[in-house]
């Protein structure tokens, strides 16, 4: 497939890399989620590369290139789900994945943005700091 | 690759297919959710298929498998991201994947879960319901 599907979940993207990414398929990865972090005003991608079993410096560009991407459109980027054996050879090889925040899981990557980029939780909090705001004592 | 990932996202599962389901490929996905949905105690399944392109009486029988697997575990099955023309094809061979619920994206089949499995969004919404129960006036 020519493809890879973003989910929008909330005020984030979620994309799973399940196959190898080769030229065309990183390039069609690149604009769709650039395409649909300016349509949808997400604040956050999530990259989850827990199928990915052999990484080399094309993927670490191609990470790194995302994250670039995004953050110039104001959105973070969080990698999650890497297995130990990429962790290991991507130190192996010097790469570093600079500008590209990593997590665990889905999960801990979620609260990662959510942190990161001061989206709120849910519209109780929202309230509760706009009560704090307009009562400084 | 020969095993698709499962995504822990709070009380369900996430599953993007993103390539044809063969024979070995779809074995192990039904082994691997199920055993995900007993090791983590998940709630809902959701199956998100905007990627697929071509839906075939195997990949409609999987699907059904999955969703009655799920419920004798106590999970409901949401299959979402439907693309019309796989939705026209359903209906023209008479697959009609019973069992199965759908909606249009993530989100609102994340909100069909909710509503389904009765998990609560958040503590608030817990404590409410405790309390409207401590006082029935």
């Amino acid at each position: 497939m020519e493809r890879i599907p973003i989910l929008k979940m909330g005020p984030f993207l979620l994309v799973t890399i399940q196959v190898d990414l080769y030229d065309r398929l990183a390039l069609n990865l690149e604009n769709d989620l650039i395409t649909m972090v300016s349509k949808t005003g997400a604040r956050g991608v999530l990259i989850d590369i827990s199928a990915v079993t052999i990484v080399d410096s094309f993927m670490g560009r191609i990470l790194g290139n995302i994250a670039s991407m995004s953050r110039i459109m104001d959105a973070e980027t969080v990698v999650v789900g890497m297995q130990p054996a990429v962790a290991i050879t991507l130190v192996e090889l010097g790469l570093t994945l600079q500008g590209v925040h990593t997590a665990l899981n889905v999960e801990r990557g979620m609260d990662l943005l959510y942190k990161k980029t001061d989206v709120l939780l849910d519209q109780n909090q929202e309230e509760e700091e706009e009560a704090a705001e307009q009562d400084p004592e």
